[in-house]
């Protein structure tokens, strides 16, 4: 699973079906790259948290046809970004 | 969900089978580079767009056997590319 | 779906079951990397193609349990190399 | 599968249901850069380990719907780290 | 399939259930980075071989359970390593 950083959300009217009633979380890695992820934890902007990507990314959503390919997992309580 | 911006449609003529009725977009990443993506919301040359990778950009064209590994999952509202 | 150019074809005498009939080719992408990819299209070398990578190159064959992660998807008719 | 370094162990409170009781370790590449992965080997700090990803992930931890992509297989033995 | 070249054997006593019978081979790829596949094939130390990723190794292995995201799909007869 990868580290990443939240930076806030998606405002993204305009989706596929089945992601109408899903959050939205816009990351950024240590190298400051923004991606896109599902959140089902509730992280908030400044939180290190750690991504699921693939299929296990579904899983994670409760529902294996959830148009997504990266979750966020879990909130980091510690941590020391790489330098 | 990586981020990308949309230039235009994909001339090819010859194709496997199932994907002779699909929308085909060239979109580009921050740093220019092309890739090719299936797209069941509509996006436009100029649009910025999250896509959906791996097994879930099959689940997002309504068929698991859709011949794809890139799908446009919503078009952003707003956003600012990375710098 | 990455954008790739075909050079040619494997020689490649000892594999594992499941690929002795596929054709195997050898495509180069714009950094000048090759990589090897099962096609089912027939491109020749010069063509520039696109291709499915994962799960979905299996499906591409017309059997999930073909042995590959990257199968030509199609010929692309007219296209620009990244610069 | 990649080679990896055993760096710690990951604190982390709020997390989605299905990793609750899994150890979840730190690993750094030969790069210094850090993952997470769920490790049913009890590998240390400072241990060489060989990690598994994509769906093979959770299969290793004999629940394919464990909120995984990425699992440490087995510890190296001897091995001499990428200058 | 990407290409690489076969450096040796792993040594690794503690594994994961499943992986006990199975061969580790070591692979470099042109820029000289090492990783850890599973082999049917049957490849020596300075073989040139083309591997598969993804859930793909597992169907190579002629069991989807095994724990491997890399497998040698065929030992190349004649190549030429990118330079």
């Amino acid at each position: 699973m990868e580290i990443q950083q939240v930076e806030g959300s998606l405002v993204c009217t305009q989706r596929v079906p089945g992601l109408h009633h899903v959050h939205l979380r816009v990351l950024r890695d240590a190298r400051g790259k923004r991606v896109v992820a599902t959140d089902p934890v509730g992280a908030s902007p400044g939180n290190w948290v750690f991504v699921v990507s693939g299929s296990a990314a579904r899983y994670a959503m409760g529902d294996a046809r959830i148009l997504t390919d990266l979750t966020v997992g879990g909130i980091i309580d510690h941590w020391e970004p790489d330098t």
